[in-house]
């Protein structure tokens, strides 16, 4: 009698590729399991085999025949080139209706690519961004899958199974055909740099103005979490801000101030500009991490500018602290404004049809940027699901107009104080230009049609119109 | 006898395109000039005949057979799909060794992928980037030659004749192989871009909070363009804002304020994510454009954000303007500094070999952002040709520091004031980032190593390094 199949595949067993097959076996499902060494699927297996019903195979096509039809099979391995190579090898063990999930880190211009060319194949390709790292994939990551309906008939009842659940909702839905799930997964992780960002320039103002130690800005982080501003990430900083190395020295201090990318905060912004929607603070965030590793530039600034500015009077500094707090809300709330936009206005250019408010439903647990913040935008979203711009939600405009006098005092004291808070003042320029009545960018399109002849609107009448500025500045509608 | 061969050729007779031609014939050089509609070439003849020798054709073939070997051929039609198919029109008809030059406005990855092409073929694709708008065209642009040594010598002569010329030096150069012309032609919009938000920046400042009119601001840049803000940027702004509607009204005040753009400024950021190099002052002025335009957001703010700063104490108010004069002027070094960054950068990722100061030398005069200013860029870099950034060249660092003081008050106090001032404020953290000894970026690694594995290096010693963070929060070298 031949051996039964297993519901489910998984090649590619890195650390994240094994924590999301174990999470998978953990739910009861027969996972069959690969990897191109075959040492790392006997390693699985003796190792958490009792976990679950794991199938190992050393071939890859004896990994295929493990799988029930139509197969379910995901590729866990690095984005790109190793991507492709796996599917190539794939494709051809594979029938008509079987399932390729990546649920890599892959560009969602790649997943729109593989899915049509395994589409003319009969085959279903699915991306999948899965967020919340080594620990999410094991214990319930937050799942947003592209790809078609029928696939996801297949995958959802396993994924929905193993992902995050908040107040009994999975975090994992289906987001839209194509590479819809891929591109909100980048998007997500471009908001991530943005938060991070964020908490980084309101550590630095804690420490370099308010003049507070780590382990006090720890404590500042944890009261943070207990309110509006409740986060993983904010939950984890307070955290890491308590540890030290063993000499006693603050571990913050030990380590290297380079940051470092792997590409989707640069993916999300060259996206959002193609797209034309300006997500000022995941660029900010993403430059502000590449500023920090020139450490050549930085040390020759070092040597020619070695004035610091005059001290600032801090005024009251609990009050500062307090400031602080709701400039961090309030750009937060840019952030996910200009994220969601983004959103927004790729599933329009695509017309992938992605429900905004069912994104912030399965971020709201599982991923890195899983916070109390989420359900808030869920219920934005939940009564206004056409909503112009997430700034403009009661709730958030509230909270917005709120901490605005604080966000400016803030961003005000750091420009004098010269910390550099490149995420909170692009914010803040963000909103004020929203909000105001008239922009110099008349002026830019006065100039630009002085030198180029590039036209211009009028306010007081429809047409496009140009003026002669190097005869008699007569105008003429075009 | 047959007629005497043209020197160069030129197809695409646009505005642009028969401005070229005009320059070119006005410099006695015998020019054959073809359009696809051919009566943009008779009417071109007709009414500008006199002032050279056009040999006019209304065939392609004729138009390439009137033309000397090797020859010389501009392309001057819309970038992308138009400049392809004139390509593939005209290879056939060409020889060994002979010239096409595409003048337009193309992606530097598209000349990259062209020259090589058409090198499979025998022949020289020179991509060149022409500044300096319609007027330039005629009286003298500048121009960026890339593509290969043996077509610039042919080219040279001719480009270096009709382009501007500055202290005897013509503001035309062979930048490099390959994409280099049109690679740098990207980074001088780009800047374009920072340069008019940074004046559109101060003008705002000006106005809303200086309360200063049109007519008086314009005598503040006129002022200003006598002094280190020399440009021809300052010189037409303060034109424009003397000009006025039939009625008296302001006429940067009848312009709709939705700026347009037509790419290079997203091209220049997407560019340089790609390359790692922070250019913050062109995303932001990118993204105020993009901003500007999305009135459906816009207008929904103003609906609810109804409640203005409360108004801010100017004092002096011709302290102030000078304040801005410095801030405005701080904030381009930074811009300049960040482009040409880029500059370097691009020029070492692929071999182009781009010599920064034939740059600034040949952007003095011609192009839209020609400036006094580039004179000081081009003896920074000839001071110290492997310059880390232009911002610690003496005579930068000098300025920088003597405005830092009022670029703080003047960024501070429109943060206060609710001024958008994206690109003065980002540039401000750009130099606040590059000068400190210490980055919270140290913080984004712990972060990072703490929810991703991400790992990071330590200030006092080499390695990689990961701390068990779930665990016992040992450390282990990678």
């Amino acid at each position: 009698m031949p051996e039964e199949l297993a519901t489910i595949g998984l090649t590619g067993l890195a650390v994240m590729g094994r924590n999301l097959a174990r999470n998978i076996a953990r739910h009861g499902h027969r996972i069959a399991v690969h990897n191109r060494t075959a040492s790392r699927t006997t390693a699985l297996i003796e190792e958490f085999g009792s976990e679950g019903d794991f199938v190992g195979s050393e071939s890859l096509a004896g990994f295929v025949a493990a799988i029930e039809r139509p197969r379910a099979i995901i590729v866990m391995v690095k984005a790109g080139e190793a991507t492709d190579a796996v599917i190539d090898e794939l494709v051809p063990l594979l029938d008509q209706g079987d399932i390729v999930v990546d649920a890599g880190n892959a560009h969602f211009v790649d997943t729109v690519r593989r899915e049509q060319a395994l589409a003319e194949r009969g085959l279903h390709f699915v991306g999948a961004g899965v967020s919340g790292g080594e620990e999410g994939a094991l214990h319930g990551p937050s799942i947003m899958v592209g790809g078609s309906d029928l696939a996801y008939e297949r995958l959802g009842p396993i994924l929905e199974g193993i992902a995050a659940q908040v107040d009994g909702t999975p975090c994992c839905t289906h987001v839209g055909p194509g590479g819809a799930g891929h591109f909100v997964k980048m998007v997500h992780n471009g908001i991530e740099y943005a938060d991070m960002q964020l908490i980084a320039e309101s550590y630095d103002l804690l420490r370099s103005v308010a003049g507070l130690s780590p382990e006090e800005i720890a404590g500042v982080f944890r009261d943070w979490n207990d309110g509006d501003l409740e986060s993983f990430l904010i939950e984890i900083t307070a955290d890491v801000l308590t540890h030290t190395d063993p000499d006693g020295t603050p571990f913050v201090d030990v380590v290297r101030d380079a940051a470092e990318q792997k590409g989707t905060g640069r993916w999300t912004v060259q996206s959002a500009l193609d797209l034309g929607v300006p997500v000022t603070g995941i660029a900010e965030a993403t430059f502000a991490r590449s500023l920090s590793g020139h450490t050549e530039q930085r040390a020759a600034a070092r040597q020619v500018f070695t004035t610091d500015p005059e001290p600032v009077d801090l005024g009251d500094r609990a009050a500062f602290v307090d400031d602080v707090r709701a400039a961090l809300y309030a750009s937060k709330v840019v952030a996910y404004a200009q994220g969601f936009d983004q959103m927004a206005a790729g599933s329009r250019e695509h017309e992938w049809g992605v429900d905004l408010g069912a994104m912030a439903t399965i971020w709201r647990g599982g991923c890195i940027i899983r916070a109390q913040f989420l359900d808030r935008i869920r219920e934005a979203y939940a009564e206004e699901p056409d909503l112009t711009t997430l700034l403009t939600a009661e709730y958030f405009a509230g909270a917005v107009n709120e901490g605005a006098g604080a966000w400016r005092r803030v961003v005000a004291l750091a420009a004098r104080a010269g910390v550099p808070t490149p995420a909170f003042s692009s914010s803040l320029a963000y909103f004020d230009g929203l909000r105001r009545e008239r922009l110099p960018a008349a002026l830019i399109q006065v100039l630009r049609d002085d030198f180029g002849a590039h036209t211009y609107q009028r306010v007081d009448r429809e047409g496009t119109f140009h003026t002669d500025w190097a005869g008699d500045r007569s105008e003429k509608e075009i």
